[in-house]
């Protein structure tokens, strides 16, 4: 496995892809390219959540893909400010810096193709919390002339092949009229709020151009969501609206709702977790799940029987 | 993850550990050591098989657990030799050579307990066939003086806490009573017990004492063995050998018998396969089912609680 950093920008090094590039030999896929994941992790886009980056990337590179985690744009490069004091202005954090970075990662991935036998083709967006926030929303806008007129490409090096989100939000609108009545808590979503449009008080416009539940259409690849019921921090009536939306626009999609866990379980189990509470055998279910999902939708190219059927003769 | 290769011996190159070692961080462990699994691919003791070697120590890393990949001896430094013309020999290869490496790489992992965050009373030997041989020898044998008088180091320091085998041999006498009518395929298995014993037709001594069903005491660790029905390579009545080996001992253990499947599936997945031959969702099942075992005897050091539960108070 080639482990790598990799950054995005000449000129900045907050935004950087870690490579998960597994090994071929003739005994697996012999030279052919393999499909790969390319890793958002959540943070609230304040910072880079850890148990949501490299574990996650090992999980899918067990699986037989290559991964990637993506370190995107988070305010203030990730420095904590407090939330009831004064915001400091951050213009790379703004939208659609964010999503941008996941077009840089693409053709990044493009480019390297036929270097790290990758299916450029068939890259999958894994996210979390504000990383699925971040790739829903890329998986709904990468045709839009945002990324060609910021990267001078074609349309088609943006193509995304499919997304797998855990407890994201898809519909900022609905979301924000949710009563916080702490008013810690509710200074911290203002503070996100600022960090990705500028202001503590976004407009109901602002709010919808960054739903991509509001923007799912024919050219959305397909999706598997999966969140818990008992998520307080993310209510998952925002992964049931993404649902509908991608539904009625008859986009493939799974979805799959675990009845217990609180926000945050990235992979359910004791591999992400600080405390036996981010421990859930119901949760953990989606990665099995999702496996099965990219192994349906994205499998490895392997023949029915291997190019050389092994005879003692071969050995004379 | 670090990946590191690290020289056994001074003087060879043939016998490396290729390290997976798991960052750590607050969100997680937190700076508590984490229990690791050493993998012994298969190769019948002629090389090292890929889709044994790096693809499961991956798998256990997703698990929570640093893993390594162990390069053992094996014979004539890999590079094939007809069995059916002169057969060089091979001084490392032969008993308890590849034993050895194993305590070898042992001390390596305890001599780097605190520096890699590794809980040295907590190492798992994972072994596939020829390498699923070797662990076993090595988990009857940890405890003889083969490995004090070779690395003047105390008993307890070579102890295992468990092993993960799969599709193993551990009768050699029984094993070399199977009718095998190529006449190609009798030479192959010649030339391993010539690498093993140094003869082509070694005694039933020699097999006996090479036989961990032979050498099971209260000392062996628990194991998690499993194989397939349709094996025809190595007969999976070695596994019920073994299992009743364990049983009559009185070590903890646990066997899964898969209906479906010939030799060597690794994973059973499209991770670790050429062609659709290698993947079985019966013999997959291995792995859940031992990651399950691995929870339940060797979990990971979680609080019930986090540490420090989140508060907004915590913020300003």
């Amino acid at each position: 496995m080639r482990i790598e950093r990799i950054n995005l920008y000449e000129n900045r090094d907050d935004v950087f892809l870690t490579t998960y590039l597994l090994e071929d030999s003739p005994a697996m896929l012999g030279g052919k390219k393999r499909p790969a994941v390319l890793v958002c992790p959540g943070g609230a886009y304040a910072f880079i959540s850890p148990t949501e980056a490299e574990p996650i990337a090992i999980r899918y590179a067990s699986m037989g893909y290559h991964a990637f985690v993506l370190n995107y744009t988070v305010y203030n490069k990730g420095q904590f400010v407090n939330p009831m004091g004064e915001l400091p202005k951050d213009p790379d954090s703004l939208y659609p810096g964010p999503m941008l970075d996941i077009g840089a990662a693409m053709l990044c991935l493009r480019d390297h193709a036929d270097e790290w036998l990758l299916d450029a083709e068939q890259v999958i967006l894994t996210g979390f919390s504000a990383g699925a926030h971040n790739s829903a929303m890329y998986c709904t806008k990468w045709d839009s002339d945002i990324f060609t007129k910021r990267f001078h490409r074609p349309t088609e090096d943006f193509k995304p092949a499919g997304a797998i989100l855990g407890y994201g939000y898809y519909d900022w609108v609905d979301f924000r009229k949710m009563n916080v009545e702490n008013p810690m808590a509710r200074a911290m979503n203002e503070s996100i709020d600022f960090g990705y449009f500028g202001t503590r008080h976004p407009s109901e416009e602002q709010f919808a151009e960054a739903s991509p539940a509001y923007h799912v259409t024919k050219n959305t690849p397909p999706m598997f969501l999966w969140t818990t019921c008992e998520d307080h921090t993310l209510p998952s009536e925002q992964t049931m609206i993404m649902g509908a939306a991608l539904a009625k626009a008859g986009v493939r999609y799974e979805v799959h709702t675990f009845e217990r866990g609180d926000h945050g379980y990235a992979l359910g189990d004791q591999a992400t977790a600080d405390s036996m509470e981010k421990v859930s055998e119901d949760a953990a279910q989606w990665v099995p799940l999702a496996n099965r999902w990219l192994k349906r939708n994205f499998p490895l190219d392997l023949p029915e029987h291997p190019a050389h059927a092994f005879s003692f003769d071969d050995l004379v």
